[in-house]
């Protein structure tokens, strides 16, 4: 069976954290967001890539990005340092068929928004607990997930979030001080498949949690393109009578 | 400006919570049901009228439908005395252009079902607070509404609910131990607007509270029809080249 | 690699047929039109068993449903002698995760109205030819489909054809008297998928078409289900905070 | 009763057919498209106004899109003009509640590929006749609409459409020549409508027929927004309980 290939975009969240005098973030993540992300992909049905702001140009090009099945997405601090022909790559690549997984902070990183042509805001507040739920226990991206698990720390993401209306909601998100969240919605963009998926606030540990690692897993499995195409143009079109 | 009629089935409430010595429902609909929800219409705008399972023949029948704007429906202890035929009939003239509300346990009534196609299953508990979080500010039933309002009283509806992908998630609750639930959703069937709302376990005077007056006035104004049709059936086309 | 379980409810169209002196039936079915469907499926992939209107009490039942994953349903003259507890039966087992895929007149067949929640409701002209197209190369169904392909004889179906909007509008039909078609939509119900495909007169050999074939054949591999639920009742839930 | 404002964004034809040669265009539109569009709102109840390629920068600013109902986008040779601070700026007023109307070519404007997020990839071939068909007659943009109607000539467009699932497909377009087209697609994005609409190649004097003006003012008045929001950016939310 072939191996999916995903490749893995991150910030720098250590180097971030430093300036800021952050302790919380080198201590969920010692050894960056990225590995915590990877452990979640058996490395017998996954070739995992890395890509990151600071060598962007190097790591997301054609060619990595026509040999990638799923592109998951970490952004946070430098939404902006994108550069817009890069956006605009990933975006023409999910249309061919790559896979786009949003995580949290992402729902508002360019090639996100180009996807879904909303603005994605949402209300936020530091630090609660979050219990997900299951809202779609039909979806692939649920397989073996419960009905709902508990997060002990995670950022507030609340609605209302400025998003088209999804083709599935499979996750919903309650916080203890109040608020809800669609915390997992998933569209189809040309031949690509897109989630977004709101857990993992780099200050703690999310992207070790067995249960968020089997989601991403998943996730990874649902959006592996069965089938790409090679461009987008427009054809001309022969008469049929 | 021509007034909306609006047509509202209930079930007797008072006397079942008499058979059962229910204290809470006669303290909170007094007058029953029927005269709660019809409050949040105002005469000037609407004409209500009043169906009832108790006399359900008399009170839903092809004329009466075909007069009628918008349907509310309160259901829950004797969805399965609803005849198969008056179901139908319900459908088929929301599929003619008739909007149709269903209000709380009427998550599995007869004809709510027939128009989503799924089991409408839930989870639930008695009693708990909930708050109401407007997840689609911008559309019609949310106007006027606040991002999130709270309902000191409300049976608990939690995920997963069994729909169809919504047109539009207009609503999301919370509930303090622990879940949440889409509490109003919208499809399209045919002419036809549905909506389906939450919010009004029998116990709680929940339809005097003036928020969800507000959103059920909201909901008759957007799934009054602005279109109708005659009939369903399948014509005969004539060649146009 | 496991079977898929397929069962195939037809018609007698061959009885009918001889009931009207209607030649081109036999012609197009000499071995009726379970064979002309069933031939769709490879034996080593899966396995085929046949269900039918006048032994509908013997063919279908709870546990032929449960034991089957995708249910073909071609009926036409004798929609109304269907039972309504199958009908009822069929949309619940869909709810649960068996699949669903409505043939030709199967528009206005009881499951598929109950699946749907709209009329079905089309217009119609007796026999033209067709030309099909992909409007949705990236889906399951349409796998190894050309953009186009001719039917030399089928019925036509017309827009406007009363349907909830589609997950996906997977083949437009064009005819050459005029008209357009959506041939071919996918829905979700609970756990199921649901599939409408428009081809399939019974007066002209459809089913024995290669493309048609493989259409069928990649439905059946689509909505087959990944996950199963027992029970569509609402269970209690225990707080979780 | 207030006002709609209309904005109407078109490049020069009238320049562009000049340096061709082309005699077609001068022809169906002697006074440019700008005055054919605008001929579809009466002055009674729509404010017209003109943006255009060679002068974006002062017919396009924030200050006009705040006070503009619905932007009419009509664009072919010059698309890549378009600065892309521009399209960003009309995709965020759409997330505001602008509605906006996406005219024939303009299936690959900037804007508009930023609001759908997928490729706007057709198929085309010159000159055919094409009837349109009402695929969704209970929609406010088809009010008035007849079930058909015909355009001696028109540019074929041709599936497959790359375009996210549509919140409603209004119309389709059957060609003589064997080609069906999705030519009508309806979207939310945030509080803003959006409205695809297939007809308007610049050689025929589409916009001057009768019906296609009724469907142009019938889509301003649909996609007019009855809500409207100051700011897309992602506010803090306090505690509820």
């Amino acid at each position: 069976m072939k191996k999916i290939n995903i490749l893995i975009y991150t910030e720098d969240v250590l180097k971030d954290a430093a300036l800021r005098g952050n302790e919380l973030t080198p201590k969920a993540y010692p050894n960056g967001l990225h590995a915590g992300i990877a452990g979640a992909f058996d490395s017998e049905k996954y070739n995992v890539r890395a890509a990151g702001i600071d060598n962007i140009r190097e790591t997301i090009t054609p060619e990595i990005l026509a040999d990638t099945d799923v592109l998951f997405w970490w952004g946070h601090c430098h939404h902006h340092e994108v550069p817009d022909d890069i956006a605009e790559l990933v975006v023409r690549e999910v249309n061919k068929g790559m896979g786009f997984v949003a995580l949290h902070s992402a729902h508002i990183a360019k090639p996100f928004l180009r996807l879904i042509g909303t603005s994605g805001s949402l209300s936020w507040r530091l630090n609660d607990s979050e219990i997900v739920w299951t809202a779609a226990p039909y979806h692939p991206i649920a397989a073996g997930i419960p009905t709902h698990f508990k997060l002990p720390n995670e950022e507030i993401y609340s609605e209302p979030f400025d998003i088209p209306a999804p083709e599935d909601t499979v996750f919903i998100g309650w916080f203890s001080q109040g608020m809800v969240f669609r915390s997992g919605v998933t569209y189809r963009r040309g031949y690509g498949k897109v989630f977004y998926f709101q857990p993992g606030h780099e200050e703690y540990p999310i992207y070790y949690d067995e249960t968020i690692r089997q989601i991403l897993s998943n996730a990874a499995g649902w959006a592996a393109p069965q089938a790409r195409r090679d461009n987008l143009n427009c054809p001309n079109v022969e008469p049929v009578v």
